[in-house]
């Protein structure tokens, strides 16, 4: 088996791993620290019996790890248990950071992740980017950047990788933007515009947010949907715990499904798309209100007041992406839809018209809808924790880059480097 | 690297291999059957170049897969090569064979198919199943496996397994239909009914469909809609080269995928769905024919003669499936859609329609549409070919089950099956 297929870089270091005595060595590597990360502290001999090694192959990999500054060793076990006390194992606090990043309509976020999955440093910028060119607003994401990489220096992390969530359709080289309509942006290779020393991997916010709800979900599956929103409509299907990307990374554009095929004419060149029915600013139509700012704060405060013309525009999205997610589930047969970013915010008011459209077009049981508690911070999540599960998927990579594998300096040059 | 991940089994033993040195044979075993599969006649340097091991290590492999059966050695190379002259290997065309059925609404077939692709034996029986109760049915359909395994084995075959295609929703399990709307089966075990010392694998025939287009399509990308019907309209969802198959077994329920979300009551629950406007009936109904035995064979008659009435209805078919098929495609981005089964032989009155309609909702170049080269023939071939690739996707099970590992019986031992 290979490692894990849940990475967010297309060509990422999983699935490329030849098929040799080192190749096997670097996926026992991924094996020992995903089962480290997921379950421990653990003992070399815990680790051993959980993924079907000799203790004398692991304690190999083991100290690997450790002399690369991936994994840490936190002392003897308590007593009391059986045998002879072992050093209980833990994923490193220092070393390799995963430095996510968004550039919302509104907005614009970093964040640095540790390996053990903890946000050790962020920053935040409100402001309309809409209408920006990309230049001033990447600039200012990369200041941005710097500083949040800054913040994590200081706490003894360095950054493994940069990823950057954008609204908007990402093309498998994982760099340009191809469109992103509520931004005006089109064409645009933000890899050309984002430090050099840190070059980025750039996808759509809805499959950063699929991913953060795969990964740091308490009860997601391997098999869902997730749809969310900012101005658009989107969805990441999420299959086995993959991201299906598309033959040029466009899957799950649902804002686009047709639902009423004669309905209004939609920026994509159709009609009746879900975003004509159920995207923020059509929902703000309907609801007679403006398009301000907190477009998602206004009509929850509103529909929460109890304002019917709200509650009207709300339960009729809801009703378009019951229909549009009908067809969704029909061709992929998920476990479970989560409603995540904006719309999890608007929840209470979309579902039971949602609900009820899925349940009445549906013979059997229809597939259950979940409420992402993510919300907003999903696509930034999921960002950061790309880079920490690429580095968890192939550990041998970071050993490589600190000069680490099989020689005595490593300890110094990751302390170097922290 | 696991072995290709478009096996038609889903637990089939490509996954599942363990990441031992163990394991690692099985797939360089694996690697040497498909190299020899898609390029051979091939020298054993030839196939050590290609998969990139070294020759000794090919040979030994090759050594193997001889001695189990699968592989032959065509003699001597033609001089004229540099170097010394080697043997050149082909895959063995006795051995083991995939035995594929289909359970049609009219019909029933069985062929059987050897390691090269080549189909050795075959049996039809025309006949209306729909409404007859699974027993009889499926006692016809062992009469004719075992007529063709006899043919078969007349020409130095035996089978390494059955698979089934059905008009309908089957389990993960691989045995269990659970609802065949036009045979009016529910919650089957086919593999009960089915002979037991040749347990089948079941699956949807629009999967086979989609998969023999896969294995079998002369520039069929890896990543595609198969959009077939039978009475009822199913799609295979090609990803990666692997079927995208859901939680339950029931991806590409194409035909229940609203299109008009107030038209008429569907029997899966829903209104307005796609098999409402391009099911065969739907087609049958709206151009004012009876439906009978042949229904694609009247109407493409019809349309061919000119019959407005039926030209009509197929052009609105084509339309109801552009409209579905811009939902598909914005949501899975395939590089392209293939027409099979029954629609293929009505692509001629589909296409226009279906085809204006995915470019006038598309804003970018539309996903090309083609028209399966393999027509109602697919999901038989997809079947039987579906054993074939199990056996390419892990010979060493075919050796260990012909008692061939490592021993020098096995010569014999296949010589006695055979």
């Amino acid at each position: 088996m290979t490692a894990p297929l849940h990475e967010a870089h297309p060509a990422g270091p999983g699935r490329a791993l030849p098929d040799t005595q080192q190749g096997m060595r670097r996926r026992n590597l991924a094996r020992v620290m995903h089962t480290v990360s997921a379950e421990g502290p653990l003992s070399r001999a815990a680790v051993a019996s959980r993924i079907g090694l000799t203790r004398a192959a692991v304690s190999t990999l083991v100290d690997e790890l450790i002399r690369s500054g991936l994994l840490e060793e936190l002392g003897p076990e308590r007593p009391g248990r059986v045998g002879r006390p072992g050093s209980a194992l833990a994923v490193s606090g220092r070393g390799p950071a995963g430095i996510g990043a968004e550039v919302g309509v509104d907005h614009l976020a970093v964040c640095a992740v540790d390996l053990r999955g903890e946000i050790r440093a962020r920053a935040v910028r409100h402001g309309v980017n809409r209408g920006r060119s990309p230049e001033p607003v990447l600039a200012e994401l990369t200041a941005l950047v710097r500083q949040v990489v800054a913040e994590a220096d200081a706490e003894g992390l360095w950054p493994a990788g940069l990823a950057v969530a954008v609204p908007g359709l990402v093309a498998r080289d994982g760099r340009t933007v191809v469109r992103a309509p509520n931004l005006d942006w089109h064409d645009t290779d933000l890899g050309a515009l984002l430090p050099a020393e840190l070059p980025p991997t750039v996808d759509n916010e809805a499959n950063f947010g699929g991913l953060a709800e795969l990964w740091l979900g308490q009860t997601t599956p391997r098999d869902f949907l997730h749809v969310s929103a900012e101005i658009g409509i989107g969805a990441a299907v999420v299959v086995d715990g993959g991201l299906l990307r598309g033959t040029r990374g466009f899957a799950g554009e649902l804002g686009h499904v047709p639902v009423w095929p004669d309905g209004p004419e939609c920026a994509c060149g159709g009609r009746g798309c879900l975003e004509q029915y159920a995207g923020e600013e059509a929902v703000l139509r309907a609801a007679g209100l403006e398009p301000g700012a907190d477009r998602v704060g206004l009509l929850a405060t509103r529909a929460a007041d109890g304002d019917e013309a709200v509650r009207r525009a709300l339960h009729d999205a809801g009703t378009a992406l019951g229909i549009a997610l009908t067809g969704a589930v029909n061709l992929l047969d998920p476990q479970l839809v989560v409603l995540g970013g904006a719309l999890s915010g608007l929840a209470p008011w979309l579902l039971p018209s949602l609900e009820a459209e899925l349940a009445r077009r549906t013979a059997g049981p229809p597939c259950p809808v979940s409420v992402s508690q993510l919300g907003p911070e999903g696509p930034l999540l999921g960002a950061a924790h790309s880079v920490v599960r690429a580095v968890l998927d192939d550990p041998a990579a970071v050993a490589e880059r600190t000069g680490a594998t099989a020689t005595e300096r490593t300890v110094d040059i990751v302390a170097e480097q922290a």
